[in-house]
């Protein structure tokens, strides 16, 4: 049994070394056209931000090592630079020289490449990076190092844009973002990663939303945006996305699907026999959908090479597609998110509410607590859970990891109060956000709560609805929303008379909590009432400017 | 309708305000006997660690803010003393005073009270104290303040016992530890809780375990052992478990059962009519058995109490049982669990097997990475997950959280490594530990890997296995088994002659990962091998005196 694997990274090295655990006797080649093969990608942002301190830290495990444990026969600068599938045979670039080796089986894992928008004048610019591997991330600190950059210009505010903005700006490096969505963290939701632009700004990051980058002049020294803005800038990082590697497959005969990704079916194989793909370069079903997706994660990558080895091997798998849970870090602030958001949801025309609610990392009276907000998307009527966002600087991962397991579950709205956490007051809280979302979700669906949205507010207010703040005098004057009556929620009960009584009522405070016992307190007393969700500190941050 | 509430902190006050949200006319009447409402129960040994350092932080809502909020009658200093089933009222004693109160509905959430074991000479010690509530710390406060002792004993070393010999300690005073179990932390099991006996000698706690106090001479400054032993000391923690409060219950008439938790049905329906009952107090199902069980923790009693308000008010709502989920920190360490240990499963007569496995939490190339051991108990046929326990510095909460969901949303071994973590550098790892788990897991279940337990090991080698241990020379220098030939794991290939081909052999690496993939390359040459699950670490953390 002869298996050629191309691609030595995430999905190609963890195939290899739980084959080698399988099958002691196959041989196992692993072509690989970098210098170097499981290296750590995640870990490169962290690397030029001068966190992670020693190159040699990104390099998990080498050709060496891999053959003295795993008696893995691991090519470097090696590409695969054509399949026969008739002859069942790749032709390989290495050094120079081409050879050919035959497989019983052949094995794609060869990722995903930064993509290169259209920009005019990107070719004459020697101050251009993207970062994809460790000469990437050589090339972009050995001119870090040397031309001392005072300025630079991230393109693309995804995840990798988002990680380098901080990288460089923790150099000391003046940093622009421009993106060409209406928001940074295009998967996201607007009001979510709006926290995330927040806390850019907070570290002096600019950033530009809504424009894209159309040329680029001066051998890289000035950036054309499309709205005519001219930016200067010492350093270009392009990061507006990735594509399947695909060119290599789609030259076999295999067939490819939405946005060029490899088509597999439940077992990894391709269109072609005896080939097989994981990892980026694949088309996925969404979790909840069952649509193709491209999901480019390493979590993902590395559970498919391993499935794909007891393929294989003989051993029943089957992929059963991916939640696409992601994380980043932006300087102090965290953001997360699992399953569909809300455009993906309109999208496919789902009926879908959202909640938001906010909760401490841990209990409130013990030291250091920090603010989470959580986002919960589900179906009002089944209590379907379609995804969640959380933001914060503390335990984000924590929440979005059950939210994901209670999906991969199929947990409801109504099993999130169930949940059962750890909890002691460094940990957690009694009622943790994900049971608050829960409470808070259940409300909705049975009519005991109703709410808005914050786009929402502006065209109810124009609809003659009447907006009350229930937060305390200091909070107020510390911002407020242009028109709304204050009356603190505790002296609410004496003064209901001064709420009017023939208007839709939209009640406020600072996160919804309060503003839904108010909601409570004027429904039973005969009032139409909404919530305004999230209230005034999720409106004022994704809406600064129309607050005072 | 009138609603009395019988204890107004964690189960009663929840009902409280849920009840009034849910019905702004109810009188809503809260007895407590003590002087605070609301108080963090959880955050007293904080407090006394200085951690915490307001007290006032430690009450959470006053009388005075939830009658302005949630329009209740809350009554400190306020004991039932008796109830009357048949008149529908409550006697209660107040500042000397006895009235009585009407009630439509009642509810019980008393709580749970420390356990005073049969020791001589308790009564006689004026520095003996148990810690339960505000007045209890105060008293403690007064003492360690006062009196500023420099000995302590801390009887029982449960979670409050563990929370409270670090906060002695904290304070400068050398505390031991006694527990009449064989090792601390009686719900978890002997190997996990190794590692925080570790953890406690690390910071000068003495820790005798399996021998109770049985005496206390000299008006409190010498405790007895049951081996003879004679400890000084200046303080006495009695922290050996807590009993329901239901001596009120009891003497209306209403059923109780296992160690005399009160019995209720699915909606907290006691056996008398109209009296409801939640917390600490009750007997609920243990999730996975069915069985009745007491548990006195938070999160269910939180639960429990909004939920029996809703079921008050007329919706639908069931009490669908506990895990049990568990967390403390005990000074660096955080141990948590949840589900059923070894213990419970043993005397269910229940089948099933266990794993252990070690992973950073987060990626081991960011800085700051550290170990989290989890364990999962499971059954071996259909995967069903019993339990688990992990211990670490950090991430030991999250881990343990998102295996609470899965067990909640009935998911199997075999779903485990499908869950897809957040994950980016400084939050966790691509294949992340409760992954790693379900691997191993499956491949026991599987047949790929065969293993025994730590407290197997002497037996087969008894009986004649092999020792292999597959760490590089450097690691065993620093501590080895006795017995064990060394074959580092990179040479095994070539070395592999040197091993026996007619014995068990037992492999071991340091955490289980190494040893498991010499098992598979043994196993592929024709061995009888079964790897030591946990391997060294585990080993020498439980039986450090067989160790070298
Ligand atoms: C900067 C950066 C940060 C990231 N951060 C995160 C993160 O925080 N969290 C997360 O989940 N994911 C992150 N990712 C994504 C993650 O690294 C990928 O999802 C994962 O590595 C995909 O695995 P793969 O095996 O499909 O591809 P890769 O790991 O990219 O490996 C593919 C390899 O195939 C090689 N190859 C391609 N074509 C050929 C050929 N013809 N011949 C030979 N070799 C070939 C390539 O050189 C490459 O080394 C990050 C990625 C990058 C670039
Ligand atoms: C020191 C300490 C640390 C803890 N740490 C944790 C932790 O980290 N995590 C966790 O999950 N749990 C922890 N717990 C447990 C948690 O506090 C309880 O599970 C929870 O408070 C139980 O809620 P309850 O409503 O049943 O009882 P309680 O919150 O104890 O409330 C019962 C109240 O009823 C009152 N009462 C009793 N009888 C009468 C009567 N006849 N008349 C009037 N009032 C009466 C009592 O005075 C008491 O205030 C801790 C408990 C303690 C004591
Ligand atoms: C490192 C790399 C080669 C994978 O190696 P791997 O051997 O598959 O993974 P690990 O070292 O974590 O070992 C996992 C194996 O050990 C087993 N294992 C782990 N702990 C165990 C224990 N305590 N007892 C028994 N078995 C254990 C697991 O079951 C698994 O074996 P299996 O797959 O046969 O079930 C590959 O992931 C890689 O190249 N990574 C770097 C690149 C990358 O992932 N980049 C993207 C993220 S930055
Ligand atoms: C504080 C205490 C009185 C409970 O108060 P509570 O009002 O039930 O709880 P919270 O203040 O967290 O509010 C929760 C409510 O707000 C709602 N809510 C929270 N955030 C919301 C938001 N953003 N939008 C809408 N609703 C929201 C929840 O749905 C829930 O309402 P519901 O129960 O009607 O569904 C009670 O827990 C207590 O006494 N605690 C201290 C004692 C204790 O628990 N000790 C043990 C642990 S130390």
């Amino acid at each position: 049994m002869k298996i050629v694997i191309i691609g030595g990274v995430a999905g190609g090295m963890s195939a290899a070394t739980r084959l080698r655990r399988l099958n002691e006797e196959a041989e196992i080649i692993v072509l690989e056209k970098g210098p170097y093969v499981s290296f750590a990608n995640c870990g490169l942002p962290y690397y030029v931000a001068g966190e992670i301190e020693e190159r040699s830290d990104l390099l998990v495990q080498t050709p060496e090592q891999l053959k003295a444990r795993f008696k893995l026969d691991v090519r470097p600068n090696s590409e695969a630079t054509k399949i026969d599938p008739v002859a069942k045979t790749v032709e390989v670039l290495s050094n120079g020289e081409t050879y050919t080796v035959a497989y019983d089986q052949l094995l794609l894992s060869p990722g995903a490449k930064p993509f290169i928008p259209p920009i005019d004048g990107l070719a004459a610019a020697k101050n251009v990076f993207t970062l994809r591997n460790v000469p990437d991330v050589d090339q972009i600190m050995q001119f870090v190092t040397k031309e001392a950059p005072k300025k630079a210009m991230v393109i693309g505010a995804g995840f990798i844009g988002l990680e380098m903005a901080e990288s460089l700006a923790h150099r000391g490096i003046a940093v622009t973002v421009v993106e060409k969505a209406p928001h940074v963290l295009p998967t996201l939701d607007e009001e979510m990663a709006a926290y995330i632009t927040k806390e850019l700004k907070r570290n002096q990051v600019e950033v530009i939303t809504g424009v894209s980058a159309t040329a680029i002049e001066d051998a890289g020294k000035t950036v054309v945006l499309e709205n005519g803005q001219h930016i200067d800038t010492d350093f270009i990082l392009l990061s507006v996305g990735v594509q399947p590697e695909n060119s290599l497959a789609i030259d076999a005969g295999i067939q490819t699907g939405l946005r060029g990704g490899i088509m597999v079916d439940e077992r990894y194989e391709t269109s072609v026999k005896d080939i097989y793909a994981v990892g980026d370069a694949i088309l996925v079903k969404q979790f909840s959908t069952q649509q193709d997706t491209l999901i480019s994660l390493a979590s993902p990558a590395n559970r498919q090479g391993r499935q794909v080895a007891d393929v294989l091997s003989g051993l029943a798998r089957k992929n059963l597609g991916s939640l696409g849970t992601a994380i980043v870090r932006v300087f102090n602030k965290t953001i997360a998110s699992t399953g569909l958001n809300e455009r993906q949801l309109q999208l496919e025309g789902t009926n879908y509410q959202v909640v938001h609610v906010q909760g401490k990392n841990h209990a409130g009276y013990y030291p250091n607590a920090t603010m989470i907000v959580l986002k919960l998307i589900f179906n009002p009527k089944t209590g379907e859970i379609y995804g969640a966002q959380a933001v914060g600087e503390e335990g984000v991962d924590k929440r979005i990891d059950s939210i994901a397991t209670a999906i991969k579950g199929r947990l409801t709205v109504q099993d999130l109060p169930e949940l059962e956490f750890t909890y002691a007051p460094p940990f957690g809280s009694a009622k943790d956000p994900v049971n608050m979302a829960g409470y808070a979700a259940l409300n909705l669906m049975e009519g005991i709560s109703e709410s808005i949205q914050w786009h929402e507010l502006n065209q109810y207010l124009v609809n003659g609805a009447f907006l009350l703040d229930v937060r305390n005098p200091g909070e107020v004057a510390n911002g407020r929303f242009e028109k709304a009556m204050n009356i603190p929620l505790d002296s609410l009960r004496e003064r209901m008379a001064e709420v009017p009584k023939n208007q839709t009522i939209i009640v406020s405070c600072q996160s919804g909590l309060r503003s839904y016992l108010a909601e409570r307190m004027l429904k039973q007393n005969g009032y139409q009432v909404k919530n305004l969700d999230g209230a005034f500190s999720l409106y004022e941050t994704v809406r600064p400017e129309e607050v005072m």
